[in-house]
């Protein structure tokens, strides 16, 4: 039996010298009350394993002491001592609380067993109870990782994964900051988006704490990163911060391969990360790893979709040296028109790609009609107006995503004309999709600004080959306001003109142009 | 306190009379030995909350026989009972292992006190035992819930998602079966694609157990579903299978939307489905929504890649009339040949989009050229050589996901021969990507099979604008093995021709070349 600390009360001043050579032999601390007031007093102040407890005492008996200490200290047990004629029953000492008594006179074997009995006792019960604390912060642990765990896998967007990661991880490391690294192999770099507080980083693979992870492949666990000569102490200078505890990981894949790094720093608590922080950094990794494998490929799948859109516009304008770079004009001034009239993410998503795709029904026209240098035959204007109906017919098979679904039609509809007059269906006002009726602006817009096969004419005025002056175009575009056009649209595109010209200037627009008209625009 | 069963062991009959009198009035159940070893037998066969015992007693005394129990049931308590005079020390008693003493002469509180302490501290430590067990309990499940979590949502292939989900979600419930039904909101219905051992199954929605929770959106759980007027026996009686406890849960996304149900059949111990059970199941739900909306995503955002590609192939293509469709046909010769030459799904991926996309570039050629009625020109001809290089430089720009990186090469090789005579590159042999080796076959081979706009000739004979009797073509693909195909490719198309006949017999292949050209296939 270890050597316990222990309480002996008692007014007998020969009682005490027994119980302290017993003690002494058994190997165990004491010290002395010589009655219960004195006891509760030292009680008060310092903690003992266990009370030895004369009953009979003057001040403060045996019983009222133990009644008094519950108060304040309910877990510190007693041994009553009681004489073999002393009036107190054995229920009334058990009753009182007490653990156990010991009858005078006694041996010191009967005295190492009672205390024996009532440590290992105590002993079991400890264990025990910190068995059931462990179980239950590792309940709590798996909870916050499972809920963590099903945040993180329906987030497939990286651009959200990324700040859900670090602040997940942060909360739930109890850190006061946390870095996510991804590995770019090909650059033989790391890079992260927005750590907390801390501006875009990319760092080369080896170098600091992330850069050596993400090369090793090991753990660095450090209680103070200022000690470490490769730390670069210039972030914590530049932002006022001191790096203290640094945990930091790598993510693996399935293949085993390092994706990415995390790293959580200074720990709230002040101290260093422990064995189960680790086990718990790393359970989280694996969560991670899966989220950011998937947020990966759906970015990929998005991108090349995309890529595959751009690219197929880009071919089919191509045909046509003056169509060339024409639906991805569109699609620019029609975001930026989209964006002055504040629609949300998706609407802007849709009329992304109905801009990038309603001229794609020109794949069908025939470059007899397509390309004619002059003004087309009744017969090439009907094939020519049919383009609409050629790209509803290819798109409609396209199978689009739910949230795209609107696409078709919002690009089908781009000759439509506000006062019924379009093209192919000859929809009015309301019936012309909200997307449609900024594409038409943005279509006709880059159209008059474009060069073209063949002069044109305002009644007997000849425009020619050469692209309309922009004061022109600009005239035509606010005329055709609540005829041609949505008056909203166009005022929405009046409004950010500027922002379209100087998108283009010098390219698509000449400078002279640009410049020109931002300043009559300015000017009123 | 609660009434306890106790057995009261003593040789002295009247020390047993006074026990049975203080234990009835205690309201506890008793029974008596009169010695240890009758004990002993008592204790072997039936379970007591406590043995009171005296020690000195003939054939087995107290002592041995507590000795003796510990070896059959060390947790029974036992209070020995001494007389004043007895030789036994307290000391001897308690380290025998007895929980306490009591002596003789004892009063009635007396006892009742001894008993209630031990109950109480046998009361804490059992609760505390349950408690940490029910801890132990909860940290495997979600131990096994997280692992479980990670594996769905690392699945984003719904073709193998849901397998996964069906066999996970069987062994973490421990029953028998498990069925996950997708609510199809359109039709109305819920579908399973391969529940274990049953085959596929449509039920609308509101019918059967599944089809009511699917549309209340409430948990059926049952012990014996064959009380249920509404469930349908007949794949119980179809598939020799007896259906009993049923627990059947709608799968709802973040929208609060049903988008599936799981139910799980024949719990394995054979008793029904508890709160615990339905506990976990929920958990488990929640993790198989995120995972199950992951993959429709993926597989939207993929059917609308594939679709997009598909139907531009196919606008590219119908420019010609004569080529219309020729994409598509290249397409499925080129897979059929891959799976006979074995190759897997992921080369097989490859070499599917490559076929769709062979001819992009063509989007680039000049009708003029593209659908020239008569031979080419030498710069016609150069044109026309070209569209490989605009298919690379088209596909190029099309970011495709890693899986796909090598299609825009397999794609822009078809024209390529085995001994370098072909173009755009001259390769020659292992220089040409084995999938654009397929694909000049299957790209040759339709050409042959297709109508022409100006007649061919073999040496001086005319061989007209009708597509070429198969046998001739088949006899050109031969004669071309070594020379502009490759050997093992040729061999490949010859053993699956059939297969490739048989897909397009009557549309593309008039019914008569095909039939001929199988039964000559067979003959030899």
């Amino acid at each position: 039996m270890a050597c316990k600390s222990i309480l002996v009360v008692d007014d007998d001043f020969q009682i005490r010298e027994i119980f302290s050579q017993m003690l002494e032999i058994l190997g165990h601390q004491y010290q002395y009350a010589a009655d219960g007031l004195e006891a509760y007093h030292v009680l008060k102040n310092k903690e003992f394993d266990l009370v030895l407890c004369d009953i009979r005492m003057p001040e403060m008996d045996g019983l009222e002491l133990i009644k008094e200490i519950e108060k304040i200290n309910p877990d510190v047990p007693f041994i009553m001592v009681t004489g073999f004629s002393d009036e107190y029953t054995y229920d009334l000492v058990m009753k009182s609380g007490a653990r156990d008594f010991i009858m005078k006179p006694f041996t010191i074997e009967e005295l190492e067993n009672k205390l024996n009995r009532i440590f290992k006792e105590l002993c079991v019960s400890e264990e025990n109870k910190s068995l059931l604390e462990k179980q239950i912060q590792l309940n709590k642990r798996l909870s916050a990782l499972l809920t963590i765990a099903g945040e993180l896998s329906s987030e497939l967007d990286f651009e959200r994964l990324f700040p859900l990661i670090v602040s997940r991880v942060t909360v739930a490391m109890d850190a006061e900051r946390t870095s996510l690294y991804i590995i770019d192999g090909e650059s033989g770099e790391i890079w992260t988006k927005v750590a907390q507080q801390v501006e875009e980083i990319r760092v080369p693979l080896g170098s600091g704490i992330s850069g050596r992870v993400a090369e090793s492949g090991k753990t660095i666990n450090v209680t103070d990163a200022w000690e470490l000569d490769y730390f670069d102490r210039k972030f914590d200078v530049k932002n006022n911060f001191r790096t203290r505890s640094v945990l930091c990981m790598p993510i693996t894949n399935r293949s085993g391969e390092s994706i990415a790094v995390i790293q959580v720093i200074n720990r709230i608590d002040g101290g260093h990360f422990d064995d189960d922080d680790e086990n718990l950094l790393k359970a989280l990794s694996g969560q991670i790893a899966v989220a950011l494998e998937n947020s990966f490929l759906m970015e990929e799948l998005q991108s090349s979709f995309e890529g595959f859109i751009r690219t197929l516009s880009a071919a089919v304008d191509a045909r046509h040296r003056f169509t060339a770079g024409h639906s991805q004009r569109v699609t620019e001034y029609s975001r930026i028109i989209a964006e002055e009239l504040g629609l949300d993410a998706g609407q802007l998503e849709t009329i992304k790609y109905a801009a990038l795709l309603h001229d794609i029904g020109k794949i069908g026209i025939r470059d007899a009609v397509l390309m004619k240098n002059g003004p087309f035959t009744p017969e090439e204007r009907e094939e020519m107006n049919k383009h609409p109906a050629k790209t509803l017919s290819i798109l409609k098979k396209f199978h689009f995503p739910k949230r795209l679904e609107q696409v078709p039609l919002v690009a089908t509809y781009h000759h439509e004309k506000i006062d019924g007059s379009g093209y192919f269906e000859g929809l009015a006002g309301s019936e012309i999709p909200f997307g449609s009726r900024i594409l038409a602006v943005a279509d006709v817009f880059d159209a008059l600004t474009s060069r073209r096969d063949y002069p044109k004419y305002t009644k007997d005025a000849i425009l020619g080959h050469n692209p309309m002056p922009l004061a022109k175009a600009v005239t035509i575009m606010k005329e055709g306001a609540g005829s041609h056009f949505d008056q909203e649209v166009i005022n929405a595109f009046l409004s950010c003109l500027p922002k379209i010209l100087t998108l283009y200037r010098g390219a698509h627009f000449p400078l002279e142009y640009v410049d020109e008209m931002i300043a009559s625009l300015q000017a009123g």
